[in-house]
């Protein structure tokens, strides 16, 4: 295996690019997790992720990866046989499914064509419909990570208002918290889940659970057997700074670290960098004649774009190609969109030169591949970068 | 808060010292859990974990507390209701049992002294009695870190299979695995639940579960629900080196550097690391006049010694103490024990100058504490940790 | 100060940018420099480190800047009052001579126009003239930094031969080494100056001095007073791996995986990296209209590009500019140039999309700035960096 | 090579134990020399490092070895034939009197039994002798760190104030700074040298000068031919915080580092803890009943213990066995000591374990080596360790 000079370049939707000092708090000793030291971690770790998910209710943090944080959420506020209701986002909204279904829930799940944000009107018809209130929970993907497509949750909630339906409402947030804007506590969200691989900049192995009181309250009746995610347990010694059992204490060094650094930046200028990332990614895709998964440019991820492959073109050749020959890893597409699309993950760590070394590579790889398109994509997303959107209007 | 010039002694049973080595491999940037390089790292540790279970079966790796490596174990082969036989040895034998009650099963919970081993003629006489098979799992903790005491596994197997009960054996090794000798294969057991921040010497995170034919058979009969825990799941991917959720990666790779680490030293010689290191540890603590909470020193653990106070005296103001002026982090009493005992840990990443200056550190504290004591213990020890355990004791 | 999200890019010409393998090999605690496993560590660089030079002779390391590199090379072979040979490539070459000046030898500077390499005619016209051999040594700067020039040092040589001068041939490639062809023995040099902080992609603090026997043979008869800087002693103990006094032990570290990280991309394969990376750089600058400081690109240096600026634009203002929104760090000019270049540095860890990014930085800088020049020289870059330079050529 | 399990242990009187945050500090990625980063850092550390030699006036630091600051102070003031005044304490203070001839200085040694500090009143009468102020300068060791003396710099003063000898007074604290108290301004030293790599708790390949007004004035008549060492090239730009030439950069963010942690522990509490453990280490040598290399236990060092073997045995055999057993390093003899003394490092980073460790371990190391002598050492140590010297005085 021949070395790889240069940094590589890891543009998939997570795990994302550490940041080194994040990634060198993460190597410090561990430390006794019942330690004085410790509390105070534990204290200002559980305090400050709060912000993150703009909550004043608490956040509960594992040991685990993202996908244990929808566990969570569901084991701890419904019983055997409910009826939750999700929309088919694509591959992380049928996963959440599939778990619901295993886990002795009956998940209703609304049919998308995986090119589309949430459909609430759709939502909103069925809750309308359900006049029993048999639904105990709706559950959407904020950031739907296999299309690149971002739905609304603000207008969810809306929805449910409207109906005046009780059910609770469940976000997914993984592939979204800290790169664009979430109001867990002003959108009225009872559960949300969030994962450490993603714009919180960290390795994978914490999963997240902003819950309301509302969520607090249905914990109480709620029968799913649960023991490791139990919300109870947890929150009770949480108030001391410390953890039922022992935490990942080097990712809660690294997630201090973390939100540390988002705030230094301003989690405004982090959305708008990802906004611009996304915005130069989408420009460049335009440019050179390929199409977004996504239909509506207006549902556009900030976090991740999938752009799909001219028919017969293999996507997962070209992303070999792109690895092998310039050290940029792109995602795949999932489920029916393997080799149909790939994606460029524009989320965590990064800044303006790394989307524009980001799409030249792809441009080259492009043109190395043989795929079809317009030359130029790189090029013109440098307006964007450098924030001449508006003269770029005009002049388009 | 005033420096603390040197390096802190961390000697409780867990988390231990990770070695710099295996800290900067956690620290490495992390990578895309679906690119070839990470099929190569999951297929390594893998496959090297077995060898630390001595297993030719497969260990599950989840990204969790090892805590959750109890919660995996029982989900996955066990059904509401089923009942279990455990054995009160102490604190985590205490919580397993509380967790199986939790997930809907009925533990029956022999009761143990807190100061013992496990009963292994007490278990045999209830399976003796069993005669319908009710018991569907026999769970026991082969290293009690509450009391520091070590269970015969093997003996348990023995009576297993003595009374031809076919209920499965589920041992958790979290204190003991890569310090004691263990044999998931050679033993006849089931699962065995191991974590990663004790012998391992790895920052905690990662839970294991490594599984028996027979556990596999029982995982499709049982009904407990489980999703992120499901045994099925993951082994059909780990086939490849891959993991069905986003694993903890760079913990894994801090575990391939673990594993290289333990069999560069070779398992016996580190297996024999930790008794040289416990050996020393009871000489001092028999010198100083102290009661070992472990009636039995033939059942006392290799990893960790727990050290009974004498009557009206604070083992947590010492703990306090000891910290304080000679940064030596000690384990305290848990449940009933609460500041009665203190618990030292030789276990992970360790030499015999560490135990030397552990137990310096343990006897200028009970001096500086006032607690009564015969001076000497550390000076004892020297003894033992230079290998003259012989000589020293014809000359008692 | 806000936080800078993303990685910085760091394109000046040295200190370089350290693969983090290296810099994790440099953070290794500290080892007894007197120990068998330092003896081992110096053996492996000391003979590392000729590959590098592609010499059999010795290389001695001594901790120092770059720098002190020419002084150990002028003390070590020359007496007071001896006239050196010198030729202004620029500011790196003015230096070097200054330093001889201050030595107490006689430097005698043929004057070049900080424009072009060194002119090997003008070295063999004063050389034939020197009938007496008053010209002890000939000093010559590789690649000129300041200017991004090339020389010919087999030119040299060979005007040595053919005017059967028995002056010493000295060359610093303290910005060359390691990321363009350089053979000490072949080339039949006498003494290379090295540092570690530009193609060997370590951090400053290492000097070489690699020498022929002819050098080693005048240092017998060498009278300027030295120390530190003394080859004689080092050469003797650096025969069993160690060094007369305390070495920069954690830089010997990094030197080590430094050599090997070189091996493994193999040398032809980083030069030809670098080569590319100049080419695409200067097929930039000659879009843009811009101006190369190197008048005769067949003499541009392979690991640095110094660019004019127009008239009456500031380079500091740009590179100012650069920094703040890309942060992108360039050099700036050196001496008579400064603010009148602006150098980009393509030298030590880097890979096509690195260069990608920085030249699309350059030229969102330069329309930020508002400096003159024709859009699309990051897009020209592309082709050369995915190697379609012949039919970009052809195409022309 | 069979792997050594827990941390070594490092006892040497330098290089010592990094610090992990000081090791992490140098292993940030590099940074421009230019840049206004780097100019900030620079100012921090040349302001911080006066507050460690206690001076007002400008401290010299130099990318290279500790021994290259003797150099350093020696050609900026001094003349070819100037005569300077050294005292034999022992190896250091010989190699320094080597290099002095070696510059063209006329080294006076004052002989010396390698076993006691400088005798100040043989210093005195030679001055007093001197009526043509022939002496150029006294240099004198600080703490020889081959014997384990430390002598007194004030009193030497006080002897070139009474003879009101105008010699410049210059003093070695390679091995004594920040690890006892020193005062370069109030003892009138006209030039202090130190290293990185002891009391600083960095790697080695930093050099310093401290300076008084009177060696600046000295520095502007010094004939003595010097480049790289240059003083006053050095400090016209270190006024802006830069160096004249690439300085150890990542040196410097660990020297950043090193003094905020000296002064977070206090200069005080570190001295304190220095002669803390040297007086239990002297507590422990004694006890077994062999001899110091130091005569008077009042010139004793504080950071280093040289131990005599009994006639017959080897020292060097003994520091085997420890390393091989204990993965203790100790210091061997130097010169005519080598083989009849090891050496106990007691300085830089560690704190009172640590030092219980290192004298279990050669206490332990006796006794396999089969050396003579009293059993208990390390136990006795643990009083003075405990800092119950006053009691165990009245109880001997």
């Amino acid at each position: 295996m021949s070395h790889k000079p240069g940094r590589p370049f890891l543009h998939i939707p997570g795990p994302t690019n550490v940041p080194l000092p994040i990634l060198a708090a993460t190597a410090r000793p561990t430390i006794d997790h019942r330690s004085a030291e410790f509390g105070r971690l534990g204290r200002e770790v559980l305090a400050g992720i709060r912000t993150i998910f703009k909550t004043r209710n608490p956040v509960l943090i594992y040991a685990a990866s993202g996908t244990a944080g929808w566990e969570a959420a569901l084991l701890n506020t419904l019983s055997p046989g409910d009826r939750v209701l999700m929309y088919e986002t694509g591959q992380f909204a049928t996963l959440w499914a599939r778990m619901a279904r295993k886990l002795g829930l009956e998940p209703e799940f609304l049919k998308g064509d995986w090119r589309s944000a949430v459909d609430v009107a759709a939502i909103e018809a069925r809750l309308a419909e359900d006049r029993a209130h048999a639904v105990k929970a709706v559950c959407i993907v904020h950031n739907e990570t296999a299309t690149g497509t971002l739905s609304d949750v603000a207008g969810v909630r809306a929805a449910l208002d409207r109906t005046g339906h009780p059910a609770l409402l469940m976000v997914d947030t993984i592939s979204s918290l800290a790169s664009t804007d979430y109001r867990h506590d002003e959108w009225g969200v009872d559960v949300t889940v969030g994962g450490s691989q993603k714009g919180l900049m960290l390795p994978p192995g914490l999963a997240f659970n902003a819950v309301s009181d509302k969520a607090l309250a249905a914990a109480k009746q709620a029968r799913l057997a649960r023991a490791y995610f139990d919300w109870e347990d947890m929150l009770a010694i949480n108030e001391t700074g410390y953890f039922p059992t022992t935490p990942a204490v080097n990712l809660l060094f690294g997630l201090k670290v973390a939100i540390e650094t988002l705030h230094a930046e301003g989690l405004d200028a982090v959305f708008a960098r990802h906004a611009r990332a996304a915005a130069a990614t989408r420009r460049a895709v335009r440019h050179w004649g390929l199409e977004l998964q996504c239909r509506d440019e207006a549902q556009a991820s900030p976090t991740v774009t999938a752009v799909r492959m001219p028919d017969g073109v293999s996507a997962d050749a070209f992303r070999a190609e792109v690895l092998e020959r310039f050290n940029l890893t792109l995602g795949g597409g999932l489920g029916p969109l393997a080799d149909r699309v790939f994606r460029i993950g524009h989320i965590g760590d990064f800044n303006d030169l790394t989307i524009a070394a980001v799409l030249s590579g792809v441009e080259m790889g492009l043109r190395l591949a043989g795929v079809p398109h317009r030359a130029g994509g790189a090029d013109a997303a440098q307006r964007v970068l450098a924030g001449e959107t508006e003269m770029l209007r005009a002049a388009e």
